[in-house]
């Protein structure tokens, strides 16, 4: 079948991952509940987090002398396929072995992972990740909370200073967490060094805060009941000097500090970007998340026959509607690109993080920018798209038990934790300001804008996965005018590097300007320009997007996929030049006649692709258990179908 | 104070009905309730329902001698307002009076008003209104519940073919219902005469199902827990002569069916149209719990100091940000625009449904249709604005303690109840194509495209409020070119009635000819066309908005109010014209100069407002106790900015 061969592409290179985890996460014990308490919800997903096999798993990232795979690839896509299964699982596996134990190993050195991976892998130790402050999202290197040293006893002391400094919102923090990677402010000898993690045990055994530990509860969310975050303050706990995780900064016994990297906020950021698995797993899975919503309203939509033709023998089912198609396959074809450029991103994560030798640099960098990037447009496009689903299902998207109202709820929070959207497409933006060279820098919003816009060069074209075939691509186009075939994909391309390019050099522009008007005025140099600055952020990681689906089709041997996805890619590519038709009209890219045809085309391309609406669901084979939904078990529509033609009357 | 001023233009002509809630509906017994069991939640929405008042109040609708005010607008202000406290109290206060009362008010005649308004208006007698089945939610024509009378009982049999034919997603069907009108086709001596509906005991005092009657639970929704939602199927249930709801089709004792309406469709149509409230009170209730959700983002926004402004001794809120003006002031502009429409159509309401004499046939047409498109407007508007305003506040709007949870969760599904957008605005489109003469045709979609097709004539600008006023400013532009200031409100309505006007002759030209090519095609040629069709459709939405929002300000005394409204109505207006830029682009109605000018404006426009945020949300004036947010009550924020500047280190 078409969808199965086309599943395999999709599957790619970690497809063992993926389908371990459909034949073995099945049964009764990991089914969606609806309607559960939170207290209900927590009891099951920690009992599902126990349960979860090693291999292959979430916990596949760990070194393999501890009991891991070191295989960081297969453990994001482990977790990206827990989302399809429960969001909270996703989040409470991701919080157990990717954030925290995730900063065990990454921040920590030989001293912590001896005592504490093994228990960490086996969940026997269970963890929280405590960084954010409820006065400071996501501003993290000014946060408040202080770990200062004392040589006398050669203990730090750990302290919340006022309530704006309590972290929140931390998974693991209001009931399961017995020790806690905690962010703070590294002081010794009177002198500041910026943020550090250490290890502190907060609750004893019995599950009670430890002496000047207090924790709170978040309560009640729009969606995640299984996770219980919370909050964490401290008053003046004393921390052993060894539990610092220290591979990135040193306290010796005297009180001495020592790093080999000298500038606090470029450790800082080094120390952040070990991290970056985190956004890779909440992009993904907002994206996994996004392909049940798609899958359930498609298959919804083909067997609900709303209307008949007037005046013809034929049942019209709700895909039939061009106002459909306009929302669900596009969407699909977003979700198609977005799948290539995931694939590819945790590919080069995996690439990186087991690389021999010393990290590159500049690769890391570019991990970095990547990753923000795609999560912020793989959450904003679960958050459409779920929505659109819901929409599209009518009342029964709006019942507990079509699954879609939990996607809604459960992904909702993602556009704007590991790293606020609009925050992360500031930090891509300034990547490209900077060519790269300055993306570690300070996460203040806009600091230092005189500085970057000096440092501006032209931009650096990073094309990781086929950047021959790009440009082959590219150079093919036969003239960039009104001759050139709409589904061109050298063209697509063409349009795409275009109006990144254009946005670059006019907010380099734009910057410039302001920063010689008033140099002293350093925010409003940036803020006047914000909204240019973000969709220059937003084109690029379109480009990347299309790249990434571009480079994918071209590695698929079997031609009738490659076909199919070809005209995925077509209607991707053009839905997205529609979406931002006034900037290329505005800026003479097309002719008006030529934008009306791409709005002619993406409805033809949307004809063209009717017969394949299931196929494209059918492709990302997830399991119907792990769908759950009523409407696709009933099927009364069809049932109605029947009945109406049986009708005498 | 300003908003105090700006309050009063907004509270409107039912000025004493939103004060009335304001002072009234307060204390313990009307404070939302976050994490309630489903249980829980029903049962403390049935009895704040109860206490409600009767005068100001939703049941003030009701004639006089029931009772109730003869106040239809009241009624609808009434509700509104209770959407502001909870919205599950708001759709239960609805069905109960407006789609339960209103059905026997207007499909009824004295025998049921007599034996059945009184206990209805007291909620005395609970009751459901049971139209949508399960195979059939927006094609409402083609029901599959029979009642079916024999002059041997003279009783009706009301029965539920098979499965798909089940009432579904009926307020107060689940749980609380005793009574419910039930609509189904109507057949008498073998002959269908269409859809009626009847009174129907479905409950005994004790709340069990009666003999014949299944009752179902849609349990657990996205949101709206506190209405208990649910199934209703019959199994030939006997249903006497008597309760028939008679007034527009009856049968006599021998079972000839005589009606003052000979056409089967117009008289469905027309029995549909009496019960328009319920749309005008989903469209406002949505917009109204959209306020509530600015009204929340803006306050936090404004105390919420996410970063220092480098090198300059001030704080920078989060409101400072263009991105968060471009998202926050954006929808409340829209909001503003919407409130004004609102307004207007809440008195086009009250004016046809009080006014003396048989039915204005035009006039209830055109509020029809009025209705249909503010919904989809209002609703949609309700879905984008919550969850931006979740996002603007970041994790924090993720707890249900800070209410965006609940208002994104309840509002989700007024896109697609009362009426699916997408088929709502194909209602309004069908009315623009015949000149509001067929707006009353099948609802079937598409049917009779050809017949469509001939029927058209050019557009009817109806203008109800300001017919004047819109033409002297459109008349007084100064040749609508590039001279003209950005901000002449007079070019504002040109442009949108311009884009309304070329929509539709595309719209016409294109059915035309698909009828011409594939005349027995029906569905085909409407579907080829209906991306157009809606956005057609949509544009006639916003020319409304903009001329009951110009009309609103014309009608304020208040100078400075004027002008703040005059300054918001331009955002909203430019606004709206940027984001249809790639149309005016296309159509050559702005050069790429002007375009890029707009945008310009806009963002200057963002800036002007910027000190202005909190007045427009204060001018809301939802009380802090129905908004009910502990973000707004906490402020850690400013306790933390606080703590920053003492800190010594």
């Amino acid at each position: 079948m078409l969808s199965s061969r086309l599943q395999e592409v999709l599957d790619g290179r970690w497809a063992h991952v993926r389908k371990a985890a459909r034949s073995e996460l099945t049964g009764d014990e990991f089914v969606t509940v609806f309607g559960e308490t939170i207290d209900e919800a927590r009891e099951r997903v920690t009992r599902q987090l126990r349960r979860l096999p090693a291999d292959p798993g979430v916990a596949a990232g760990f070194p393999i002398e501890y009991g891991g795979q070191a295989d960081p690839g297969g453990s994001v896509v482990a977790a990206e396929m827990l989302a399809q299964i429960d969001l909270s699982l996703m989040v409470k596996a991701g919080v157990q072995w990717g954030l925290f134990g995730g900063a065990v190993v990454a921040l920590g050195t030989k001293y912590h992972h001896d005592r504490y991976l093994r228990d960490i892998i086996s969940a026997d130790l269970l963890g929280c990740f405590a960084m954010t402050e409820t006065g400071h999202g996501s501003d993290v290197q000014q946060l408040r909370t202080t770990c200062t040293y004392d040589p006398a006893t050669q203990t730090f002391d750990l302290h919340t200073p006022h309530d704006a400094a309590r972290k929140d919102y931390i998974g693991n923090a209001a009931r399961d967490g017995r020790m806690a990677v905690v962010f703070a402010q590294l002081i010794s000898g009177g002198k500041r060094y910026g943020v550090h993690a250490w290890l502190v045990p907060i609750r004893d055994e019995d599950g009670k805060p430890l002496p000047g530990v207090t924790t709170g509860d978040d309560g009640h969310k729009a969606g995640l009941l299984g996770v219980d975050n919370g909050r964490l303050s401290f008053d003046h706990v004393s921390v052993p000097r060894e539990m610092l995780l220290d591979r990135y900064g040193q306290v010796a016994p005297d009180g001495t500090y020592t790093s080999s990297i000298d500038n606090d906020v470029r450790r800082f950021f080094t120390m952040l970007g070990t991290l970056v698995r985190g956004r890779v797993v909440v992009g993904g899975s907002a994206a996994n998340a996004a392909k049940s919503a798609l899958t359930i309203a498609v298959r919804y939509g083909e067997s609900r026959r709303q209307f008949g033709a007037p005046g013809e023998d034929r049942e019209i089912a709700l895909n039939d509607y061009l106002a459909h198609q306009r929302v669900l396959t596009t969407n699909l074809a977003t979700a198609y690109a977005l799948h290539f450029a995931q694939d590819e991103l945790v590919t080069a994560l995996h690439d990186v993080q087991t690389a021999d030798g010393p990290v590159d640099e500049h690769r890391q960098r570019e991990l970095e920018s990547r990753a923000a990037g795609l999560k912020a447009a793989q959450t904003w496009h679960a958050t459409r798209s779920i929505q659109a689903a819901r929409e599209a299902c009518g009342g029964a998207g709006y019942l507990a038990e079509n699954r879609l109202p939990g996607l809604k709820a459960d992904t909702d929070v993602f556009t704007t934790f590991e790293g606020d959207n609009t925050v992360l497409l500031q930090l891509v933006a300034k990547g490209l300001l900077t060519g790269y060279r300055d993306a570690f820098g300070s996460l203040d919003g806009w600091g230092r804008a005189t500085f970057v816009a000096d440092q501006v060069r032209s931009m650096v074209l990073e094309r990781t996965a086929a950047r021959s075939l790009i440009e082959r691509l590219i150079d093919a186009v036969p003239g960039r005018d009104e001759e050139v075939a709409l589904t061109n994909r050298g063209w697509h391309l063409a349009l795409f590097e275009d109006r990144e390019k254009h946005l670059l050099d006019g907010a380099v522009r734009r910057l410039r300007k302001g920063a010689s008007l008033k140099p002293e005025r350093q925010f409003d140099i940036f803020n006047d320009v914000q909204d240019h600055v973000l969709e220059t952020a937003r084109a690029h990681v379109d480009r990347i997007v299309l790249e990434a689906f571009v480079a994918g089709i071209d590695r698929t041997a079997d031609d009738e996929v490659k076909a199919l996805l070809s005209k995925v890619c077509d209607l991707y590519a053009l839905s997205t030049v529609e979406a931002n038709k006034g900037w290329y009209l505005e800026h003479g890219r097309l002719t008006p006649a030529r934008s009306k045809a791409v709005t002619g085309m993406v409805n033809d391309l949307l004809r063209q692709l009717r017969p394949h609406m299931t196929t494209l669901v059918d492709a990302f084979a997830i399991p119907d258990e792990w769908l759950n939904a009523a409407i696709l078990r009933e099927e009364p529509a069809r049932q109605d179908v029947m009945a109406a033609h049986d009708a005498t009357l």
